[in-house]
């Protein structure tokens, strides 16, 4: 059984992640980890080694904490959510965990274009947290 | 720890108390089942005999699973996404699951407003399920 987590170096990919490793430790399933760049590349001029910097740090947690994992970047131009389904569907993922985004800097909580795709299209459950507050 | 499940005796409904229901077994936890009645005033005049029917049998079935659950009817004019929240918030529900309805005919998976305000209202993380083609 395997678990897809969609992660991005944001509070809201932080909880998704946080919440999916504990899934995995739960069930003694494989997590693979799912970042699209893609979904970075605008954040600003440091941010492609800042996202190296901390997507370490992600498999150096997982390596701790004995969790089977699988980190997978992907920059095909396409969109995050096409990602996490294309690849749910690949390893016949049992279920999908995404991270709901405030919308700063009311801290709203929004639906954006991918999670409603994601959970529309996804091959499986989907798992929506949302980023804690202190996360922000 | 405790599942809470939005149930409606249609596709999506059946479809989200069976994630449940697995969930609840899998993880030892309690399984409260919501269902709010004014979901299903509008589809036909023995629309409530029916439903009592099947609450029945949803009783049944996790009794003979061994699960521990209780079953919570709601008509109190609210919108049912507002029943499920309150609820989740009484019982510190650890997760939420609900089903995603198809639009007949076609079997397009839409996000509907109620399901679109418990993703982003609960207290809680939400599993969101689909309704499978042969619940149809």
């Amino acid at each position: 059984m395997t678990i897809v987590v969609g992660y991005v170096p944001k509070p809201e990919g932080r909880a998704a992640l946080r919440r999916a490793a504990e899934e995995a430790r739960l069930r003694g399933e494989r997590l693979v980890v799912v970042s699209s760049l893609r979904a970075v590349r605008d954040t600003g001029a440091d941010a492609d080694n800042q996202y190296e910097q901390e997507l370490l740090t992600v498999r150096d947690a997982l390596e701790a904490a004995g969790i089977e994992h699988e980190v997978r970047q992907l920059v095909r131009g396409q969109e995050p959510s096409e990602d996490l389904i294309a690849i749910a569907e690949e390893v016949h993922a049992d279920v999908i965990v995404i991270g709901l985004r405030r919308r700063s800097p009311v801290g709203k909580l929004i639906l954006g274009s991918n999670a409603q795709r994601i959970l529309l299209d996804a091959p499986c459950p989907v798992l929506a947290v949302k980023a804690d507050e202190d996360d922000r």
